[in-house]
Order: structure tokens, then sequence, then C-alpha cells
């Protein structure tokens, strides 16, 4: 069910053209009057639909957001930011709603033009189509490559918490990556829904990698329709949190689980830090490692890489500390390194999941990362399709 | 010709039963006494052949060189130092020297103790191979699975500079990716060849990659013997940094055309950024994408991709400034964005070069990194062979 699974928020998924066959353009409306944030790609180079909707969100909060896959109207200049606002325009008139309520998003195609006009006839299709039970067909239309729609759902007591998410496909120049809509009925006032969003993001879609890069169009929105018939409290607000990180959580894994040319998760557990941040980049370096991730392609442990990467990941413009003389390391729960010993053991590292857990024994920081392997299929993916 | 290019080196090469059939231990010896230098890998893990040549040079300066290739002595505890010390000591004694004058390096396989006994055997054999002819030989048997010797020479008025290098091949678990040992007859005073090291290596060595990993031994190692016939003037010392700088980039080209897989050279030039810090983040940033890696063994420009990661360049806890609003780019002189607008061109990636151009439009800031594609034989020589 996914964004429609929490009351008050209708959603659909048409075919506008953008893409040959599959739905292109989704439509997320709050029925009720809602509150809502979104954090954005930190990337220096924004796609016009991420400058247009910060700006929207600047201003009120968001009661709608529109998506479309095919283009990601990024590197278009003016005439992209314009075709943005348009988008919002054109929605906004369509559902009672003035623009600045209205978030675009937009994934595809890198440097194409918006093709608005499609855009513009399929919003009227899209928002005949808005029906409580439209979350399925808005999760399919946000896909671009992915093999599988990515929705997850939680339900607290007297409210809930559902999702959507894009990820991992960038065939065709489809730089894109990663787009999420999470809506909630849980009551939050104006204001209140970043404070929820961002804890939850930090630890779930800012904690995976599938290939290290960060796309130009990535972005997280939450939507909260507050009708659910619940009061707040401070263990409430609590519930929230557990059911917002839950369903963050689910999605970013299944984007991973469904990254380009993947056939394995991989889950790094660092601890034993000097501190949260050196162990969050020890574990982002080991899960980006090229040399990691082809070793679990080839379902090897071969563990000296991982020492290699945790050695080398940056932090405050030196890299994280490591003392190799200190390092245990273990893979699905086998000790190949003990206080910087090798064991000589061959670690088991088959089927589709591996847990390798890095002891650091400097302190008490800790971080956990997800991310897949590199296969061939990724090369493929990713070189074989033309721009 | 290697190391033994410039006068008063001798060097060999030979069989000492690290790996299977191939010469996997090479001696550099300089015959008058020598000044020299060396910078090593940055990784916090570091091989205990780095460990104690450091604190070789720290004490004395160094007049040889002995280098193993199979065994790579790293994360082998204290036994991995002493092991490193002893085989210092068992060259010196040959080649009667004291154990500092010697420094150390190994490459191969992570883990794994060092075959101390083989070694020395080794060194006996290696002593009395020692000849000006022997740098080939020398070149040969630091190579663990590079496909080709990496030698260079660049000769100047009254003086000589020559190297050898071994890299990029990682097959079994060899981490150890990088070594180089440039010789040079120019006369230098102890301590003054650092000073020449540092920038040539800047602009070579530390300018390239093949997948972004920070190896437990890389080292470069300078050593001059100074009995070339040269009066040391201003003028002499810029030819020095040239033929050193010459001998340094052929080395590290060298190196990125033999990259594992690699089926195309690629050189990404950096200019108009705020500062050379961020032209240098931002031309990694390229040359370490596996996006861009891929489309260049696509031969697809796909030059979002290079805009996505131009913005994501990791700068001082940030990311490197970046206006796409100002941003040129080219592929082989086409141009395929000007000031921010795409020029809608398909240019042309063919062929085993590919330069790419990147103007950001903001400053004086100006880098360039060589780099290879990605290939299905990354993946395969980084995942099938097995630990």
């Amino acid at each position: 069910m996914s964004v429609t699974a929490a009351a008050g928020f209708v959603a659909s998924g048409v075919h506008a053209g953008l893409r040959r066959e599959q739905k292109d353009l989704a439509l997320v409306r709050a029925v009720a009057p809602a509150t809502g944030a979104a954090m954005w790609t930190q990337n220096r180079v924004q796609a016009a639909p991420v400058t247009v909707s910060k700006r929207h969100l600047a201003i009120t909060q968001p009661q709608a957001v529109v998506i479309n896959s095919g283009v990601a109207n990024a590197a278009t200049g003016a005439q992209g930011d314009a075709d943005a606002a348009a988008t919002a325009a054109s929605a906004a008139a369509l559902l009672g709603l003035v623009p600045e309520q209205v978030l675009v998003l937009s994934t595809g195609v890198i440097g194409a033009p918006l093709p608005l006009e499609r855009i513009q006839k399929g919003l009227v299709t899209a928002t005949a189509a808005l029906s409580t039970d439209g979350g399925g067909d808005a999760a399919e239309a946000i896909l671009t490559t992915d093999t599988k729609t990515k929705t997850a759902v939680a339900q607290a007591t007297g409210f809930t918490v559902g999702g959507m998410a894009k990820g991992s496909g960038m065939i065709h120049p489809n730089l894109a990556t990663m787009l999420a809509v999470v809506t909630t009925d849980y009551p939050l006032e104006p204001g209140d829904a970043i404070a929820f969003l961002r804890p939850a993001v930090e630890s779930s879609f800012n904690a995976i990698t599938v290939d290290g890069e960060c796309s130009t169009n990535d972005a997280v929105v939450l939507l909260s329709s507050g009708v659910a018939q619940v009061e707040r409290t401070p263990a409430s607000d609590e519930a929230l949190a557990l059911a917002l990180h839950t369903v963050c959580r689910d999605l970013s894994s299944q984007i991973v689980a469904d990254g380009e040319g993947a056939t394995l998760l991989a889950e790094i557990n660092v601890a034993g830090a000097a501190s949260d941040g050196e162990a969050k980049a020890i574990a982002q370096r080991i899960a980006t490692s090229p040399l990691v991730k082809t070793a679990l392609f080839g379902r090897d442990a071969n563990w000296g890489r991982v020492l290699m990467a945790a050695g080398s990941a940056p932090f405050n413009g030196g890299y994280a500390q490591v003392d190799a003389t200190r390092v245990s390391l273990s893979y699905n729960g086998t000790a190949v390194l003990v206080d910087g010993l090798p064991q000589h053991v061959e670690p088991p590292v088959d089927g589709g999941v591996c847990t390798i857990d890095l002891d650091l024994g400097l302190g008490d920081g800790a971080a956990a990362y997800l991310t897949s392997d590199l296969s061939y299929d990724y090369v493929r993916i990713n070189a074989e399709y033309r721009s």
C-alpha cells in the first residue's frame, strides 16, 4: 500500500509518455492539511526539481508530491527550473492548491529537457486516478530500471507510517538514483517533521551504498496528514520515530538488495572506533571499496581488503584512526583476526547475505552500513547502455 | 635499464621461491655512498616493511633496497616486524652495510607470514648477481600480476634518472599495489632528496588511480649515488626536478595503462576551480567514480556522470565548490556543456585514450588525474581468484 497505507492520503501512477510503456508519473496528495519535510542530495550539482522544491518547502507546508521518471531535469539550465515550476503550477491548479504546496521530484536521464506538455497531460490523468488504493501504482511509476517496486508499512498503536522508494537502477544515464516518499497519519505540527525525518534517514538511506555515487536528484519526503486519532505524547513520538526508522530502513534495504548487479547484501558493522564519526567513515569506506565488493561477489572473505579499506577512511582531512594491532574482524561470526593476529581460518561467505564485524578496539564509536557486491552485471548495466 | 641507468648503481632480480616460477626478489645497491628519501602509503594499516624502513630512514642514508613480491608482510604482528628487520640485517651483512642502511619493501598476499629463510637464501644469490645490467631483472622481480615490467629513464645534461615500478595487479589478495624505486647519479646532500621526490610524486603517483584503493605497502624510494660529473646549480636542480617528474610520470602512466582490466587510459583535466586543492578533489572524484569508469569502458561519454561526480567531491568536510551554471565540459576536444548549457552533441569516445576537460569557471585552481576504465576483467581479476 506504500504511501496510501496511512489515513489521509491518495495517490496514483500513470503512463504519461516519458518512458516507452511503463508508468512514469506518480502523484501523492494529502487529503487533510498536511505537514512535511524533506531531505535532499548534498551534491553541488542539483537538479531543477530539487531547487524548485526546496524553494516551495521554505514558503509553506507541502500537500502534494509529483514525481516523474524517465527524465531527471538536471543540467538543464534556467529552462529546467521553469519546467519544474510549471509542473508544480499545473498540479496545483488541478488539485486546488497553490504551486508552493506542491513538491516536484524527477529521476532519469541527465541533460535532457523535461517533456513538459506530456507531464501536464499526464497530470490530468493522474489527478483523476487519485485513490486510497493508488499507493502501488505510484510506487511503480517512480521506478526506472529497478527490478522491483519498493514499499514498506509500519503499523503503530493508533497510527501508520508507509512509504515508497526507487533506487539503484541507473541504466541509461540515469543518475537520479534514489527517491523516497514516506507518509503518516500521525499528528505533527508544522516544522516538526524534519526532527523525525533526519535521524531516520541518517540510519537508513544515509547508511547504504551501491557504488558510492551521489546523485543530483536524491530526495526523501515525509508528509503527515495528522488524521490519526492518537494523542501525542513523548511515548507516541517515540513510537513514530521507531515506525519511521523501520519504514526507512526497510525501503533502504530493498534498494541495496535491488542494487545494480547485486548478488549479495552485506552488512558492515564497525565498533570500537575512536568516535561514531570515525566508525561511519570506516564503515562507508569498506562498503564502497571495489576490492571488498568484488571479493564478496567472488564469495571470498579476502579479509586483508577490509583491513586495507579501514586504514584509509577519509576523516577530518586525514584518515580515521586504526591501530592494526588492536583490530578484530569476523565474517558471519567466524573470527579471522583477533587483536591484530590472523587466525588462519577460511570464513564462510556464501548465500546472499554476509555480515562483517570489525572491532577497532579503540573506543565506543560504532556505525553500520549496508552494501552490495560488485559484479559483472554492475559493469554491464553501466557500460553497455548508451546515452 | 631502469634503476641501473644512472651511474653508481647495481641491481639484480632472482627467484627465491616465494612465487611459483617468477623472479620474486630484487636487490638495488648504490656503489658510491648514496643519499635518498622515500614516500610511504598513508594507510593507517601499514605493512611491517614500511614500519621498519621508516625507522631505518630516520637513522641514516639508505644504500640498498630489498624488494620481495609474493608476500606483503602486512597484518603479521610483531613477527612481521622481526622478519622485515631480519631481512634488512641479512642483506646488510652480505653487502657490508649496517642494517639501517637497507630499506625493505614487500608486495603480495596480506596476512601470510614472510618466508624468511627463503628470502635469506635468495639474498645470497641476489648479492652474487648484482650488476650494472641488473635493472631489468630487478624490475621483473617486483611484479606480481602486472602484465608488463615498468621502467623509465630520463637523460639530462650530465646526469641520468632511472626507475622501476610495479602496480595495479592485485590478483590473489595482493593489496600491495604500488612500489617504485628511482635512482639518479645527480649529486644530492643528505636531506635534499625528499624535496625533489615530493613534488614529482605529487604530480605522478599521487595523481593516478585504478580503483581508488590505498594499499598497506605503497612506497616510492629515491636514491642518489651522486657520481655524475655535474656541477650543481639552480638550473641543474631544475633539470633534476624535470627528469624526476618525467620518470615518475612515465612509470605512473604505465601503472594505469596496465591497470587491472584496463582497456582505456583517461586523462581528467580540471581547470577553473576555486583552488588547486578543490581541483584535485574533483579530478580524483571523477577519476574514481564507478559510473564514469564503466561509461568509459562502454566508450560512451555519458557526461552527466562526470557532472554528478564533480558535484560530490569531498573537500574540507563538505563538497568542493561547483556552480552548475558555469561548468564547461569537453571530451577529446568536443564540447558537451558550455557555461552549464548542454550542447546536444555526441562526443567521440573510442580507442584507448580519452581526454576529459572540465572547466568550472570559478577561479584558477587546476589539477590533472590519470585513470583507467572499469571493465568486466576488473571484476573477474578481483572476484575469481580466491584467497
